[in-house]
Parts: structure tokens; sequence; C-alpha cells
């Protein structure tokens, strides 16, 4: 009965069909394809390159994964999770560039302007161009939307245009992700306890570095034939200044080094980031105030510049940490715990735009912003969506820093802007180990002086030895490749970013036992030893208590609501502006 | 001490700088602006605008969750979350309208092709525009990209191009999170109890939906002074047959309505957004087929065409997620959680993406595969992961699921190629209401003829109501706006989508209980008393264990490892395979 019914649905159904078709071709002169065609075809062909090129990078990441797994239920350490990220993606990306048929040139033509010039001193925005339909008499216009300057009016295939690096991606998704999962997840009680340290590495460190970059680079691309102004000199040492020692704090994380040093190389590397992206801003805006000579006024508006910009994007971050708080804290949105995780979500990433609308730095905001909430937020969440946020942030901060190295690795092949100088990048790479010398060991010195726990030698030479550069100094490379000396620049930054990740990420540990720096430290048993010779191991305890509620990087007990928000936001505001500026 | 040497520091780093800076001072020549300081001012005021448009997206989106709270907190149902984000998108959209400064228009240009004509069938992907340099007296190549055909060469302001909906987008990355979910926390048991029913709403009820719609706009656009042809008709037909019941949905799970009336609802509409993607493809390959007049070898093949890529997708999608079946079983991945996770989401991911580029429809592999990945997959997950991909996907869901329908709000607004035609809208509906009506009373009277259960008018008329448009309909209407008859869909997709979801969605409660649908059922109950009088008590509650472990829709008790995965694989292909085509 059942199956008799179902057949007679099926007959039906196709009689009705057909009989609507058969209805149609009386009247055949209704049923030309209308549906432009063509622009049918281009749409779906673009969406298919697409859908390739993701899926390849998808199938890599999985590779990495998996590879990744392999290597630790190995427990091979010789090689990290980026570094094999890059190493995958540079040989994509060299049968990309070397194997003919995936990257099919699309077509192109040259066109001129009808009025003859343009008046505006920038290129048009957008180009209208008209050509005849191909179906009939009339003409279509086409948009088109300005893309920038070429060199080569050879257009790259298909594939590599899709595949190629795009900083508005890394910047705007990957970057706040990254970042923010560093603030959020923080160890932040060893981090305040070195933060004097940190900041003068952060500011300081890599200030200088920046100079001492910017000096050799100016002293000896005198002596080659390439056209690199002061200019560009120092905007080079403020973006190779961004270290990124994401391969050496997994390593140190897994092996439990000592605190202090983790504290020291997490805590330097997240600030330089912030630190270098606006030194480069600045000695941007020092270019455009300048009109060529010295002038002190620019010095001073770049230097005004660096400082209004970071106090906004600081001020801006923890704001907007604090107003998360206090909405989680005052509404019974806790009860709904996925609308609470999506307004949590949505608030730091708004942090991140917001700043970058208001043109502060936005990674300084997020970053400030990771802080506040794991501070103050994090307590007021329903214990669902505590566990959500940190594992969606954990989840998400591996899949980007994972994706934005393979992406620099397949970038080496398909980015076209690249110029390579053999000296020039010679030349950076001294720069760079100059500049971290005098980064390190004269900071370390001064900060000696007046330290009570010292920094010792070995840590220094760790601190040296973790000077890699990573995602930031290339994002900030690529984000410009206009002039040439721009270009020196990317190749020089993608030679070093590789070089340092795959080197010095792979003798992380020999370096360690070779610098006899010890392992395997249990961390609340070390803060108990440490402090143990300036105070009572009871009152150690009670300070360990006190902290050990604090934040998503310990496990979650027992939820702590209803703690006073309003006090500690002042006093949090009152020892972050008081320590930025007093130690 | 400290503070001596920490002032010293900086005294010393301050004369450095100076120092540095003055003997470039010696070189004036070397300091000229080498930055293509109009280039960087682009890069920067692209990157503000983005910036301004996210941020303006994401403060919508929190509006939305706090009115969501507000809501849920006093007890309103009169308006759901997607209603609600749309009505914001709405109003947000008019501002940019029709508020002036905001849309600060972009400068442009008029070209023409240098050698004349272009002799490829479409026009170029790419033109090179040479335009005197603005600091010197050299030429730059100025490349641009193609956007398509356009009707005016009015350039859209800068903030209303960013903030038009991208088809792409959505498709690959909103779609594909939406219906993953929809699979992934599917309640499985009812769903493959009424697998019949679902399957012949979906695909005959679909199927005739089409074509009636199809028709019925055929018979009056002639009426109408407007080109439309029959192919467009039935192009119309298959994109507005996707229902998108959202909201309704969402007021049964809070209401806990009856378990088949949801089952049928929700299955119904997963599976005919599949079915009308692949028809709406397929009444394209047949416009490209035939030649003006009805050609059944172009209507087999069209039909093929359909028959193909829905077991492409289905068989791909299965595959892929036995594939994460078994790796996850036969690897101790299970040890990371984190890598775990990861594998998981780009697996899933990747089914997407394979099937998109293998020229199958993504929706119905993904759908599959998230079937798929609950049924196998979730027991060899750890615990951790378990939780982790049900709250990821959870939030993932809620945050796309708005974010699309915010944007179809904005879009009515900012979108250009909209062109508006009373008659043509009300046609829509009628056919819509008209097509509805013969999918479901005729299929459910066939349907009932051989079912045990009979679905009841109640139901019926339920499920008649049940019929709203959304996110699927929009997005293949928008996809492609080359030629007027296009244009005349999206604007009454735009329509039928907004009336039907806010006036549909606001009536739910009440039409319950007008119709006197039992409200507050619970699930485990209502499957003992249903199928009590088929079998025993005991049996039933057998059966349930059996069920009980299987997915993510439960709460996660005792992880049931180490369960044979190969049988249960080959049973399931067999059951869904023969489940297709037999009943």
């Amino acid at each position: 009965m059942a199956n008799l019914c179902k057949k007679y649905v099926i007959v039906v159904c196709v009689l009705v069909n057909l009989a609507l078709l058969c209805l149609a071709d009386v009247k055949p002169e209704n049923l030309k394809p209308s549906i432009d065609v063509k622009e049918e075809q281009n749409v779906s062909k673009h969406h298919k390159t697409d859908s390739l090129t993701i899926l390849m990078l998808l199938a890599l990441l999985l590779l990495t994964i998996l590879t990744i797994w392999f290597f630790k239920y190995r427990r091979f350490r010789f090689v990290h999770e980026t570094g094999l990220s890059m190493i995958y993606g540079l040989i994509v990306g060299a049968i990309i560039r070397y194997a003919g048929p995936l990257g099919k040139k699309p077509d192109h033509a040259k066109v001129e302007l009808i009025n003859g010039t343009f008046y505006a001193n920038s290129p048009p925005e957008t180009v209208f161009l008209s050509l005849p339909n191909f179906n009939d008499t009339s003409t279509a216009t086409i948009k088109y939307n300005l893309i920038g300057k070429v060199y080569s009016t050879e257009p790259d295939g298909l594939l590599e245009r899709t595949v190629t690096f795009d900083p508005e991606l890394f910047f705007n998704v990957m970057l706040p992700i990254i970042i923010f999962e560093a603030g959020y997840s923080m160890k932040r009680r060893h981090f305040f306890k070195n933060l004097g340290a940190i900041m003068s590495y952060a500011f300081i460190g890599t200030t200088i570095s920046c100079f001492a970059v910017g000096g050799i680079m100016f002293g000896l691309t005198r002596l080659m034939s390439i056209d690199f102004s002061l200019n560009d000199c120092f905007f080079f040492g403020a973006i190779i200044s961004a270290t990124d020692p994401v391969t050496i704090l997994a390593i140190f994380n897994d092996l439990n080094v000592d605190v202090d040093l983790y504290a020291l190389v997490f805590g330097e590397s997240v600030l330089n980031d912030a630190v270098a992206i606006v030194l480069s801003g600045s000695v941007e805006k020092y270019g455009e105030l300048s009109a060529g000579t010295f002038d002190s006024k620019a010095f001073f508006g770049a230097l005004g510049n660096f400082a209004a910009i970071f106090t906004g994007a600081f001020a801006m971050g923890s704001l907007m940490g604090c107003i998360t708080a206090l909405i989680t804290k005052f509404t019974k949105i806790r009860d709904f715990p996925l609308l609470e995780t999506a307004l949590f979500f949505l608030m730091s990433y708004s942090t991140f735009q917001a700043a970058e609308a208001a043109s502060f730095t936005g990674i300084v905001a997020v970053l400030f912003c990771g802080i506040t909430q794991a501070h103050y937020t994090y307590n007021n969440l329903s214990l669902e969506s505590k566990q959500r946020t940190k594992q969606l942030f954990e989840l998400a901060n591996f899949l980007a820093e994972n994706f934005v190295f393979l992406y620099i690795g397949v970038s080496v092949f398909t980015f076209e802007a690249l110029k390579w100088h053999a000296g020039f990048i010679f030349t950076a790479i001294l720069g760079i180990i100059v500049g971290r010398f005098l980064n390190v060991y004269p900071v370390s010195f001064l900060l000696n002086l007046g330290r009570s726990n010292k920094i010792k030698f070995n840590f220094q030479h760790m601190m040296m030895f973790s000077g890699l550069r990573g995602a930031i100094a290339f994002a900030l490379a690529i984000r410009n490749t206009s002039s040439d000396s721009r270009q020196y620049m990317v190749s020089a930054t993608v030679i070093i970013v590789l070089s340092t990740v795959i080197c010095c990420g792979g003798l992380t540990t020999p370096m360690l036992q070779w610098l006899q720096i010890r392992v395997g430290v249990d961390e609340e048993l070390d803060t108990i030893q440490t402090t143990d010779n300036t105070r009572s191991v009871s009152q150690a305890i009670s300070t360990q208590r006190q902290y050990s509620t604090m934040g998503p990087s310990d496990q979650p007990t027992a939820p702590t609501q209803n703690q006073p928000v309003c006090p500690p936001i002042i006093k949090h505001f009152f020892f972050c502006c008081t320590a930025s500026f007093l130690y």
C-alpha cells in the first residue's frame, strides 16, 4: 500500500512536469536564454577557483596537523608546527609557480582614458569600460575596481592570484585573534611581576633595535647600487623589530622552563609587536611631515603621534574590556551562555575595529582588551561561557597561526612584487643580529642594577636567541609594496622569517641544554622558592591564593561570582598607567 | 637606584636617536620621501572604511544580542532574533542610503580599449591603465580587476559599496556553517523516523512548488510589460522554493512542540535548500542546452545533472565524514583535543570546498557530512572535543545566521541592482502561496494513505504556515544580477523574505494556539507513547537506549570509546542509499 502510493506520487509528478514543459512548448519564442550566460560562467569559474584554493590550503593545514600529531606522538621536538606549515607552504608555492597547467592566465587588455587626462592626484578608484554586447548590437558598461600599481602587464595566473597573501585578511581577522588570545591566556602573575623589565625590553629595546637596524642598513646600502632612503631604512628597522618567538614559547611550555624567562620572552614579544606597528606608522608619519631634511617639528610630531596612538589604544582596549565586565555583571545574560559568549566575542572584536577606525592601533587595543577581559569579565561569566571562550580562542588562535605561516610559505613563490638582492639580505641579517644584541644586553645590564632577582647571563643569551621574526614583520612588510625599496624589504623579511623560524626554532632544545637553563620547573613550587628569601612561606602561599582564581590560564574551579568590579577597575587603571610611566 | 638607572636608559636612548637623526641630516638629499605616499594613503583609507563597516555591523549584532536577551528575559516571543537583525539592518541601510555625508563617492573615470576591440567573447578579467606619475615625468601602470556589468556609471558611495552583501562570503563561509550545524545538531531519531515523509516533501513537494510558481509567473507576466522568459520563470520558481523556517523552529524548540511536527518542518527545510540549489542549477543548465524550443534531450540532460549532483554530493559528504571517523579512531590524536578539534573542523570544511571544486553542491555534501560526523566521529572524540565542537558550531551558527539576516536588511537599501515592479511582486507572492499549497496538502494526502501515524490536518496547516523564505533564497537571487529579469527576481525575493520572516515569524505562537497543536511535549515520554500501539514498552525503551548515546544533541555522558566503526558505516551507507531510493 505504502509503496504503491509512493510510486503513484512519482508518476503524477513526472506527468505534471512534462505537461508544464509541453505547455511551454506552445510559445517557443519565450524560451530564449535571456540569462546572461557569459556572466554566469564567469561567476561560476571564479567560485570554483576560490574553492580549489581554499581546499588546497585546508589540505595543507590538515597535513600539518597530522604531522604535528605524529611528531608529538613520537616526541620529536626539532620542528614546530608553524615551521612545518611554512615548509609545506613553500613546497606548494613552488609547485604552483613552476607547474604550468595550474596557473592559467586570465585574459586582459590595455585601456586608456577617454577624455585624455585624469585631474585628481591619485588614480581613479573605479573605471568604466564600454564593450559591445555579445548577443546583440547594444553596448554594455563593465565596471573595474582599482587594484594598484604594477610593474609588469603580464598578469599572474588565476591560482597564483587568489593564493597570494591578503594583508587585509591578516590584519582584520588573523591578527586580532592571535593577539587577543595572547592577552586572554596570558599567565598574568609572572607577567605583572616582570612588567618593568618587559616594558623596558619592549619600548626601549625595540626602539634601540629599530635605530640600530636602520643605521646599519643606511650605512651599508650606500655601498650598494640600490635606491634606499634613510626613511626607508628606519621603516625597515621598525617592521623587522617585531619578534614572534611562538616556536620557542611552545617548547618552553612543553618543557616547563623557568617561569621568569618565559614571562620575559613572552611579554617582550607581545608588547614589541605593538611597539613595532606604532613605530613603523610614526616613521611613515615623519616621512610625510619632513620635506626632505631633518625637521625637529616633524620628529616631535612623530613622537607625539607614537605616544597618542599607544595611549589611545591602551585606553580604548581597557575601556571596552571594562564595559564588557559591567554588562556581564549587571545583566542576567549569564543565564543564556550562547548569548553571553557571542557578546564577549563581539565586544572583543569590536575593540579591534573601533581602535582601527579611530586611527589608533587595533593590536594594542585588543591586547589590553584581552588582559582586561581575563582579569574582570572572566569572573562574571557563567561556567559554560568560561570554558567556551577559552576553548574557542585557543582553537581560533591555533588555526590562525598555522594559516598565517602556511601563507607566508606559499607567498614566497607566488607573490610577484619581490626584488631579490643578496647584499641587502645579508645586511639585513647583520642588522637584526646587532639590533638584538644592543636590545638585550645593555637593557638587561641596566635592569640588573635595580633588580633583586637578577636576569642571569644564560637567560640573556636565551633572549638573544629568541629574537625570531614572524607573522607581524611579514604582514607589515607586504602591506605596501608599491616602491622598489619596499620590495627589497619584503624579500629580506621573507628570508629572515624563514631562516629564524626554521633554524632557531629547531635549535631551541639543544640551546636550552647548552645554556644549562633548568627545565621541568613546577610553577607553584617555584613561586614559593623564589620568594622564600624575601618573605615567609605562609605569606607566599597567601599571595598565591590571591592570584590563583584570577584568570583563564588556571583550571576552571568553582565560579567566583559577584566579585566587586568597580574598585579593581580603578586600581587596575592606576596600576597600569603608573607602571608604564614610573617603572 | 632603580629609578635612576631607568632615567639613565631613557636619556641614553633619546640621545642615540637624536644622534642618528642628526647624522642623517648631513645628507639631506637622502631624506626625500621615496615611500609612495599616495599609495600608502589609499591603502590606509580603504582599511579605515573596512574597519568602519565591520564596526557598524558588529555594533548592530551587539544591539541585536542585547535586545534578544531582553526579550528572552521578559519572555516576549513575537519577534525572533533573525527578524530583529533584519529590522535593525533595514534601519541602518536606510540611514546609509539617505544620509549624504556617509556615502562619499569615490572618484572614477571612463576608459576605452587601446587597440579598438577585444576579441574574446567575454569582457577581459583585468585591464591596465597607464597614467602619468604624480611625482615625476614617468608613467605608472595601474591594474584594475573586473567587477561586472553595471547599468549606471554613477558609482555608489564608499560605505555603500563595502556594506553590500557579498554572495561569495555567504556561500563560502556562512552557509557551510549554518548547514553543517543543522546536520550536526539534528535530532536524528525523529528525522530518520520520518525520513520518507521528509524526502517526499523535499524532493517531490519542492519540485511541484518550483513548477507551480514558474507556471503562475509565466502566465501572469505575459499580462505585464516586462521581459521575463519561461526559463527565468522556472529559475525563479526554483530559488524561491527553498524554505528557511529558522524563526518558527526556534519557537518550536522553546515551546517543546510535538516532535514529529518539528522533524517534518526541520527536515523539509534542510533538504529543500539543497533541492532548490541543485534545481536552480539544473534549470540554468537546461537553458544553456535547449536552444529556444522544448528539447527532450536537454530536459533529460538537466534531470541527469540533478541526479548526478545530488548523488555525488551525498557520497562525498558521507565519505569525508567516514574518513574523519576512521582517522579519529585509528590514531591517538584523541590525546591532543586541540589538534583533534582542528582536524574535525578542517575535515568538515574541506568537504564543502571539495564538493564545490568538483562541481557538486557543497551544501548537500556538508549536510550529510554533518550527519555522518554526528553519527560516527562524535563517538570517537575525546570528551573535551565533544563539548568543544558542539559549542563552537553552535556559536558560529548563531553569529552566521544573525549576520546574514542583518546583511539582507542592509542590502535592501544599499544594493543597487534592484528593479521594483509591484505587479511582479504580487504575482510572486501569489505564486509562493499556491506553490506551498500544492506542495503540502497533496503530498500529505498521498503520504497519509501509507502511514499508520497520520499527518493530522492541523500539522498540515502549520507546515503550510512554515513556508518562510530566508537566506538561501536571497543568496541564490543576488548571486547573479546581470539581466533585468534577475533584478526583478531579487527585489521580489527581498520583499518575500522580509514579509514572511516578520509576519509569519511573529504570528507563530498565536497560530500554534489557534491550530490547537500541543506544546510542552516531553520528548522521551512521547517516543514511548507513540510507539506503544505497535510494540511493547520494553522494546521501545531498548530502541531508545540504542539511540541515546548516538550524538551531540544528547548531553555528553561517559565517553563510549572503541565502538566498532566499519560495520555501522556500511550499514549506514546501505540504509541511507536504500532509504533515498526505496522509501
